[in-house]
């Protein structure tokens, strides 16, 4: 019997995961993790109200979500000071950069992102037969006016800046990318990944002009908000972008009490302002026991703090791998040199102790190993 | 300053939705529905023990769900005697159409469905360039043998079938569909929705020959289950083809708590036969009240009805708008002659009382307007 007959990409892609998860970390390794600060999930969690609300409203779950999302859309709207039809609901920032890739890009199709950035947005870019062109950091940040000169030079239709920036941390302020933005090429969109921006500094985020029709941002609830397991991202953009969305979207795959406990997390306003504190504080903690052990923590405008081992790629290797062998889990940044770091999430305290009893013995074992 | 450049594939796509959600329609009529018997879903509910389940994971919601779907995977592998290498969970049904048909469809290539089927997988057929081929519903069941004839005529990749089929509520056997699969030609990959399989007599499933490369099919927690809101699927197939849906899904895209919730949903089988029992019971009176109101009820193999309100497709609209603007939420198939009927789900009494005293209303205004 013949086998299915897949699309010619589709048999060039390689069966592979963006990231391994925790869970099948442990799995590997026959014991569950004491301290689980890899993933940049907010171990605070979300607001109680929204967890209450999520409860509560379970006894409906034989019922699909609403397609439009639209109480959600509707408060996160008047949140922004846009319009409903500036936003779309997705599953996670994952889901919607596969739909946005989609839109834009075919076969052949340029697209430029930093070395060493988000790997999901690549795996979509490749999954769509995208060809991605990448530049190399500066000073650990990413590189605005290098990305868009380099989607001048290929052509590109996308271009792709986290800011803040995962995984270093780093950011711009808004009012330096929108002077970058002069030199974004004509039919280049900037997608900027705004997962991190509510533990950013103020001025942080690009000001939002929301006809601009070069560039379209995206947000979560899987971070500051505590909900990275309900899967609840969106995007803003110009309303015809956000529109060509209902092309490819699917309309009825957002988990219904994923969208009542993202509105309730975002009416908790002020849990998340208690939330950013205990992040402020752990980012602290995690600076601290970084240089209590001789290395250098880079500054952070997120939920996670990038930790400068001291050596190259294969030394910081070498220290998260015995982290994880002693129970904490954390990651580190792909590429060179950024890959001389470990990337540490913020936690409680009892998650930092286990961070901080277990990270002296790492670095001893990779020094002599 | 310019639009973003879409792809050909994208700017040619409608802006569709392939149904009009129920809470869309309260939001167009002002009000709320008394009786919401239209989506097909589950009125009856999950069990209780996969609400508690869900709600005490919330907790946890900060945590990203297994990528793997490990825990619920195994359990379904053991449910069917399979391998969990033959199993790919995902967000729903309708988000494990799209990675199929991403996998096997680029501009041009043939598929086959029935005219009237799944207006969903349509949509995505679409959505990636492929040319759907219609058969007709013989006696408003699907026709394998005609729409595996079309599949060879016009060398299709992929042919969809629904068993038991939506919207007619119609079924095959097993056995029919094995003997039938004898003229699915060579390359033709049989897409088989069981989605209301759980509802059907014995023996209506294709049996499970998880080797077979000729057929993949889906399944839900939507349904009998009773989770549609959680959005929960699965596709049944050789390890092969499960492996290549990790070369386009999103692998972080599942809900934390839905995974747990169907877990527990799959555990919990009394349950399951007793929301059967019910779905049986509210058929029969579905049944009773289309022939109280001299219509014809269709033999029905799922957890709706299809009722045949005895004239042409504009005479049964007629009746479904004046159902809907009494409050009671209904829908129709799309296609003639299977359009002369409404479809109307199963529901506890106190919604079926209220389909019984609007039926008749309903229809004598459609036969004097």
């Amino acid at each position: 019997m013949t086998q299915p007959r897949y699309t010619p990409l589709a048999q060039s892609l390689p069966a592979s995961v963006p990231f391994v998860g925790p869970e099948t970390q442990e799995r590997q390794r026959g014991a569950p993790f004491a301290a689980r600060l890899g993933a940049n999930e907010n171990i605070f969690g979300p607001s109680p109200k929204a967890i209450a609300a999520m409860q509560g409203s379970l006894g409906e779950i034989w019922k699909y979500g609403d397609a439009e999302s639209h109480d959600l859309r509707a408060a996160l709207a008047a949140h922004h000071s846009v319009a409903p039809e500036n936003i779309m609901i997705g599953e996670g920032i994952d889901g919607l950069l596969g739909y946005l890739v989609r839109l834009l890009i075919g076969d052949g199709d340029a697209v430029v992102t930093s070395l060493g950035a988000y790997p999901t947005f690549n795996y979509h870019v490749a999954g769509f037969g995208g060809v991605l062109h990448t530049v190399p950091y500066k000073d650990d940040h990413e590189d605005p006016a290098a990305l868009f000169a380099r989607a001048a030079e290929v052509d590109a239709k996308l271009v792709y800046l986290a800011n803040p920036d995962n995984p270093m941390g780093s950011w711009h302020s808004g009012a330096d990318l929108l002077a970058a933005m002069d030199a974004l090429p004509e039919g280049c969109l900037l997608l900027l990944d705004e997962a991190y921006i509510d533990c950013a500094p103020d001025r942080t985020a690009l000001p939002i002009d929301i006809s601009d029709p070069r560039v379209i941002r995206t947000r979560t609830f899987s971070k500051a908000y505590g909900m990275a397991g309900a899967r609840v991202g969106y995007v803003l953009a110009e309303a015809e972008l956000i529109a060509a969305f209902n092309k490819v979207r699917n309309h009825f795959g957002m988990n219904r009490t994923a969208q009542i406990g993202a509105l309730a997390a975002l009416q908790d306003q002020a849990w998340l302002a208690e939330v950013l504190d205990r992040i402020s504080t752990a980012r602290d903690r995690i600076a601290q026991i970084a240089r209590d052990n001789g290395l250098t923590p880079l500054p952070s405008a997120t939920n996670f703090v990038a930790i400068d081992c001291g050596s190259d790629g294969a030394f910081a290797k070498s220290v998260l791998e015995d982290l994880v062998d002693q129970g904490v889990f954390v990651r580190m940044p792909f590429a060179a040199p950024q890959n001389r770091c470990i990337r540490v999430s913020c936690g409680p305290e009892d998650q930092l102790d286990a961070f901080a009893r277990a990270l002296p013995i790492a670095l001893e074992r990779a020094r002599n190993g």
